[in-house]
């Protein structure tokens, strides 16, 4: 008869603990896979990897014993030995093997030089192997960046008195209309995929004023392009008693200094790694849309072509502007068109033709679009009739505002073009874990 | 020109500055809904709620002017007052008003009397209104509970050098076989929703030795019974480096005793409007499958039915069994039939009718299957082979094993499920923000 007692010891891929200075000198034992091999002839480089990065362990002499002398890349094993001084070792130590023991064979040598500083390899190529390629400290830097982009957005929130909801992927009908939508069929009935957990959190903010969610969104959109994903980790947040949509602006900017001041704290290994400049965020500048877009059409003497929406090139000229004008990475472009924004949008009470919105620019590409939503029912019935929508399927809905709704807004950030933008990717795929396309629905 | 600078104060729907002692007899500014009227002739009590909870307003005198006058529920309101000590409040303070305004009006009375401690509907009636239900404070209260489990979740597991995943919903094929999966086509290739992300989270063991994921699943299974749902939201987690499958329930162990002590920390409110006993964990007990079978038959003079799997009903009489032998409201039943596990369970050497595997019971419900994964590729293919499986469509999770894995298990939480039965509730859709069954596609 067993008992768990929750005691715990993190013994083995610890290698932080045999960084430290006064471990020099001590036997110790890790265990790690084994990353590359460098033999010298008398004496092998056998570098081992484990979530905290690179320990560089040392084979002396020819004549080894046992597993210990069977060592090669992929393995798995467990290594004992004596930790020395190297200032030419990563972490400045190096572990001195008296004895190893191999956990776990791979059948084949790995397929791509995972343990090369930059392997060189396309973004296909690395995407068809992508668990693989993930190996490669650089490559794997990027996730471990994203984990820090999400918790510092869930950490700031939590502690601004945002509750975490969790909503259902598949629902009868979709919160901003019919297109681009996954079908499926559910038990017999037509369902789809949540392309945004919009009516959910609107709804949840009668329940808990301040609502969060980090999940999968899925589009069905055609396109091919580098900033766009079919699936995507989408992290929202809607809050209720706003008093203007400035109030979301100055949400997200607190976020955001938030979140870029934890990946200082505790990233610090990953962004040199990746060699990630954090932008320094003071204040946010808010432009309005129309003075955007004149600002654009003047600076380069072009013509304004679709007046209701920015053309990703108009996005960087803005990103540009911003960053000379006001040297922020970040720029809020305001009061978009009513047209280009969906029904719930509150439009500007002294200009119909805009609404109360937002999208926030990130080095030049959209990374979040946010507003004030229509809380009152006779407008937002008004405003639905006006655009001959069928309120079917929206009941639930609707009935949160006919029984009372607080003033209320909220926004939508994309996780990996966040990060691809941070890290200055030059494509949304490399942000994303296993990314869905149009074409690719594996690995 | 509007610079957002990232200033932000909570002023409206903090009631908590406002029950301070200190605070009597000062003036103070809040907004809220308002949750319920007791109009008493020359004196209303006019209830305020908020995230935090209710608020009592007093409005003194009949002739009220403006706004003050016209207070009704389902309002959004914006209140000033003088705080006043008063033991028979909320929070033993009152808010005597003086000035109110509206922010947002009702189109029509609450069909729900949301104000009560127990509204006394039918499960259907409040899942049919669902968001307007959740109004109701012990209804709300079942999902802060929820969030701090998932909080709870995830902090011990950061804190254990876990990195957090995101991998995709939309898949080419399935991590465990292909029955009940629903199916979709993407861009006219067919494709499935997945039903646990149990193919990733091993692929990232070989990145990241440790890795977690809270993410909604997909089951296409035609159950209509109280513990199950057809989309739920998934704790997972998969580590390395093991040295047998009782780490995972060490782990597991340590981890449930960090999530109560946050719940206990700082859920207190929660907890006690919804009369939860939270479970001490010293240590859990790890039962054989088989002895555990045996135990069940002989305790209830019953013939052994499925040699191969639990009944709800035997999970039910195991459960009791642990409490009364150990005082334990959780058991680890160990050993499971390799029959019924998927073909990646590694096998006990000693017995391979049965794996290195288990489920942990919490007051006689499985909240959580788990156990060690077989890492050699040699072993997984042998099994494959002997199972008479297909392998296509599995070649990138193939060929993490060819080119080496350590040694790992994980396993799943049901989050719905452990919070059911954390707050012995009867159903698991009470435990679900929007529950998904055969019939039951919205809101």
């Amino acid at each position: 008869m067993e008992f768990a007692a929750g005691v715990w010891e993190t013994k083995d891929v610890e290698f932080a603990r045999l960084w430290k200075e006064e471990a020099a000198g001590q036997e110790a034992e890790t265990a790690g896979m084994i990353h590359s091999i460098r033999d010298m002839g008398e004496i092998s480089f056998v570098i081992l990897r484990s979530r905290q990065g690179l320990l560089q362990a040392v084979r002396e002499g020819a004549g080894q014993q046992g597993d210990l002398s069977r060592l090669k890349e992929g393995q798995a094993v467990r290594v004992r030995g004596v930790l020395k001084k190297e200032p030419k070792a990563p972490h400045g130590m190096e572990l001195r093997l008296s004895d190893a023991r191999i956990l776990s064979e791979p059948a084949a040598p790995l397929p791509l030089p995972v343990g090369k500083w930059k392997m060189g390899i396309s973004l296909e190529a690395s995407l068809d192997h992508r668990p693989i390629a993930l190996r490669n400290l650089r490559e794997r830097a990027v996730f471990k960046i994203q984990e820090g982009l999400c918790r510092g957005f869930r950490e700031f929130l939590t502690g601004q008195g945002f509750t975490e909801i969790h909503t259902p992927k598949i629902g009868a009908r979709s919160a901003e209309g019919g297109a681009n939508l996954f079908k499926l069929s559910y038990f017999h009935h037509p369902a789809v995929l949540a392309q945004s957990p919009q009516f959910y959190k609107q709804m949840m903010v009668g329940v808990f004023d301040r609502v969060f969610e980090v999940g999968p969104v899925f589009r069905a959109e055609k396109h091919s392009t580098r900033r766009h994903l079919n699936e995507y980790t989408s992290m929202d947040f809607e809050m209720g008693f706003l008093d203007s949509f400035y109030d979301l602006c100055q949400m997200e900017t607190a976020m955001l200094q938030s979140m870029f001041a934890l990946l200082e704290r505790e990233y610090g290994t990953e962004l040199s790694l990746l060699d990630v400049r954090l932008p320094k965020i003071t204040s946010i500048p808010c432009l309005r849309f129309d003075e955007a877009k004149r600002l654009v059409s003047e600076a380069c003497h072009r013509p304004i072509r679709s007046p209701y929406d920015l053309e990703p090139e108009e996005e960087g000229l803005i990103g540009t502007y911003a960053k000379e004008t006001w040297d922020s990475d970040f720029v809020f472009v305001t009061h978009y068109p009513s047209k280009k924004r969906p029904f719930y949008a509150m439009e500007d009470p002294e200009n119909t033709q805009a609404t109360l919105s937002f999208d926030l620019l990130f080095r030049g590409m959209e990374v979040t679009t946010g507003g004030q939503r229509i809380h009152d029912y006779g407008m937002l019935m008004e405003k639905l009739e006006k655009r001959g929508m069928d309120t079917e399927g929206m009941e639930e809905y609707l009935d949160c505002f006919r029984y009372g709704m607080p003033p209320h807004g909220g926004l939508g950030i994309g996780l990996e073009r966040l990060t691809m933008q941070l890290l200055s990717a030059e494509n949304i795929r490399q942000a994303s874990l296993f990314p869905r396309d149009m074409t690719r629905l594996k690995p």
